[in-house]
């Protein structure tokens, strides 16, 4: 039987980081960089005022729309496929209005990926597959199997987790 | 640490039957009795000519809204929520238009087990749950807990599988 991974979405597969920062910018003029966000979240460094605003960006239906892909995701993930079982797992239900356009993306950019493979959730430690890359250490934490903590600006200063820093990373460690 | 029960929604906790029935006659004029459907599906039972139509109802968006609750379901499963995690584990990637209904169905009826509890998935053989409560013998095959197959009209004839026949029932075996 083939090894399983379960592979989270935002962050790790999907740059919400760059939609957070195009939509900031187009709602507030103001541009922050990446390298502004480096062991933080979005939320930690706009104004106070501007919180409230921010927050509810990703509770719009279109901010899940048409994201960009991380880097080499598709390719590898491709590759990888061939030789796991492969399940897109995303605690979407943090953001409910997300459900139909995180499941158009991943229709659009992973077909080769059947969708009784996606799974929308919330706690993700009920899940048995033998990884989990995820760029929310929380997750990792309630994971049974071996976690790998995806590298992305927010987790840049976490430690205590494998980490696979890019998904060229990924094919070399489980290629 | 408390065991855990993941339960199917269509046919376990929400009447889709009901719902077939209903837009069935609605369409066609032709009232079908659930005594009709022992031991079969809709599809099984609607002339060739009807069935294209039949099959496209899940597909609508608002199929899945406002079903049914199953007797006894909110209150036993109330109950069992104080001894047990619950999740709610539903075949949702099955029907995509139906995320949006299925949520909101959850939230109304069953608003005391946190969202973060709610799975849309396909397959159901990557959860690590301690019992599995479902009327698809399939999903059952896969898991690799204790299953108890929900009695419904459609698996009346299955035989092979632990069965609970009613939420009383579920009550007095897992209460």
């Amino acid at each position: 039987m083939k090894k399983s991974i379960a592979i989270d979405m935002d962050d790790t597969v999907a740059d919400t980081l760059d939609r957070h920062l195009t939509w900031y910018k187009s709602e507030f003029g103001i541009s922050l960089e990446r390298s502004d966000l480096i062991g933080k979240k979005i939320y930690d460094v706009v104004p106070e005022h501007h919180l409230s605003t921010v927050r509810s960006f990703p509770t719009h239906p279109d901010f899940f729309r048409d994201l960009k892909v991380i880097d080499n995701a598709i390719e590898v993930i491709y590759e990888l496929s061939q030789r796991y079982e492969i399940y897109f797992v995303s605690a979407a239900m943090e953001y409910p209005p997300s459900f139909n356009a995180k499941y158009e993306w991943l229709k659009r950019h992973f077909s080769f990926i059947s969708d009784m493979n996606y799974v929308f959730c919330g706690f993700k430690g009920v899940f048995n597959c033998d990884y989990l890359i995820d760029d929310s250490s929380r997750h990792l934490d309630a994971f049974s199997g071996q976690g790998y903590l995806f590298t992305s600006e927010s987790n840049a200063h976490v430690s205590g987790y494998e980490r696979i820093n890019s998904w060229l990373e990924a094919k070399e460690l489980l290629g």
